[in-house]
């Protein structure tokens, strides 16, 4: 049987969906949220809802090492295997940012989005600012199983930086606590702008 | 006799205008917006109001297949000529962004702007990111019975996009309820912002 | 003997301060606003204060045809030569934009900003959007009077534009009411948004 | 012993921290704020925190000679080696901008960014526009306490700047009050974006 969906819970994903919404994170009912409720089971968001208004009944608890029920979005998958993957991992955010889908475009061939010698880098667990820090691209696919098996298959057990870029598509990140998770994001978010404004000066 | 405009499509339109302004989307007053009442009715913007603070007197109902009536925008014959063309259209809105304006000049002879592989896509009712999606650009003429003629001859019975540029002036985008519309809005948005940046790097 | 400052006054200049510094239009106290009183009176803002919270006591009344008293802003010249020359003039609005800004300087020598083609030009009071509109730039001067003079003298008594800039400095917007001025503003910002983005993608 | 922390510098604090994080300024509870509360005092707030929200648990009160506390942020011996080497100085405010990161990061060699002829030089103590603002860079550096003594040492006495920029890191500003601190953040921040839209223009 599956446990109850915390309002707690609830609440931290409808706070930092209101938080994507204000930022335009969340075009068109784009991006998914989730977060572990207990060893086995998580919280997600479902499928075209307004992620600036999320209700109780937009968030279902579900099995990680199950089957996706429907009405979830197509990249349920993506969010559970981070939680199979790291027992640490307790909220996962997907949000769609136009730095996120350029430069996860103009970087695919190479895989990753390279930043170096910014003090933000210490906002997703580097320690010092005298670092290059590698964000991973991968080319985006419908089939979200077969992708994120290859995203898991690559971060591996320890990855270096606490989110991912999709092709054309946007950027994951995730954290021991809801709160992390939002760090993270905003701190890669915040790479990818300077990145993406030093090539403008090119 | 016209029916009475209901409280609700009301709301449904001044809660956009709310949201449009604050993406600053209608400025100077400029942007309308329209949402289906019955088979032969539509509510529609009055020309002239600040569209962040629309009240029930800046909503007027009209026949669909009438002559417009004073006092509202000269664009209404492009709005009613989608509800006449498509029973399933259940709202229209049209706002002015600076991508918009700046890509419709910038692509007014091709006649289309085009972006591809993005998941973005999925949005505006395209099965897959993998495709290529063409946004229609159409010259802007203050004749806006003729333009409306030229725009539903090109569109067609099934438009494959639910939008479209006019060059130097802004969009449209339109959906069965204002929900899709807004959603068809901003993802075209979102598509025509990570068009531009990638413009802008090159 | 000058008339008492009208609460509705207050009001329209602060509700415009909240506008604006929404729009981070008045960043460090900049910008400055009016609004006429009777044939020989305006309300214009004090220097110094924070434009996104305006109280009573920030806004005073003045004598068009007088001297400028203490604690107003340098610039109040300006605004006063505006309420002389044209007595349909009703408010006046003065915000610094990074656009208005950056393009004054750009353009600097031209003395002007041409936009062309664009529906917005409409919400200035063009009558198609088939016209090249001149937004004039005035060299930016410490001694506000002489400069007021020089602005005067060539906008005459039938401006084409309800609007300048002044060169590294901003922008300068006027109207029969406030609501008037705001739209002239928000349309002429429109305008050199648009202006700006083009000239990044040459 | 030291003294209570001052309810009204809590909430003076707090409000810029809910200004900054309507900006975008703080991303990743980066940024750090303090205000001086006598002679030998200051409060500061502490690591680890969301900007956005600062309640009164989140601001310590230090002296400005002893060593710093822990649980405070690496970067206090900056806000302390302000007060200590200006008495007039009362508040000091560090965000992180795009624009402060990639210009800081474009002119690190230099030491220096420059702008002038800007009406906004006002904002930060000029006389008049006709003049050429430099501001200071500074390399970044995890020993904040030596790189405490180098901008010390740099600034001297009288800086001609109320702030100065860490290469890849973000902005400090000071005044001699909390809203004079943000208007010189706010004036050097405008200066930044101008100088970064003409290097975009080039």
């Amino acid at each position: 049987m599956l446990p109850a969906l915390p309002g707690a819970v609830v609440e931290e994903i409808a706070a930092f969906g209101r938080y994507a919404a204000s930022r335009g994170w969340v075009p068109a009912t784009s991006g998914n949220f989730s977060r572990r409720v207990d060893a086995r089971h998580a919280a997600v968001t479902r499928s075209g809802i307004d992620k600036g208004a999320i209700a109780p009944g937009d968030v279902a608890v579900i099995a990680i090492d199950e089957p996706v029920p429907p009405r979830l979005s197509a990249e349920t998958p993506l969010h559970l295997a981070r939680y199979r993957s790291d027992a640490a991992v307790g909220a996962v955010f997907h949000v769609h940012t136009v730095a996120a889908t350029v430069l996860s475009r103009l970087y695919e061939r190479e895989g990753v989005v390279r930043t170096d010698g910014l003090e933000m880098h210490k906002a997703i667990g580097v320690r010092t600012h005298e670092s290059t820090v590698e964000i991973p691209i991968f080319a985006n696919d419908q089939d979200t199983f077969a992708l994120a098996a290859r995203v898991e298959a690559r971060l591996g057990a320890d990855p270096a930086v606490p989110g991912y870029l999709l092709a054309g598509h946007g950027i994951y990140a995730w954290g021991a606590t809801a709160a992390d998770a939002r760090r993270h994001l905003e701190g890669l978010e915040f790479l990818l702008a300077c990145h993406l404004e030093e090539r403008r000066l090119r």
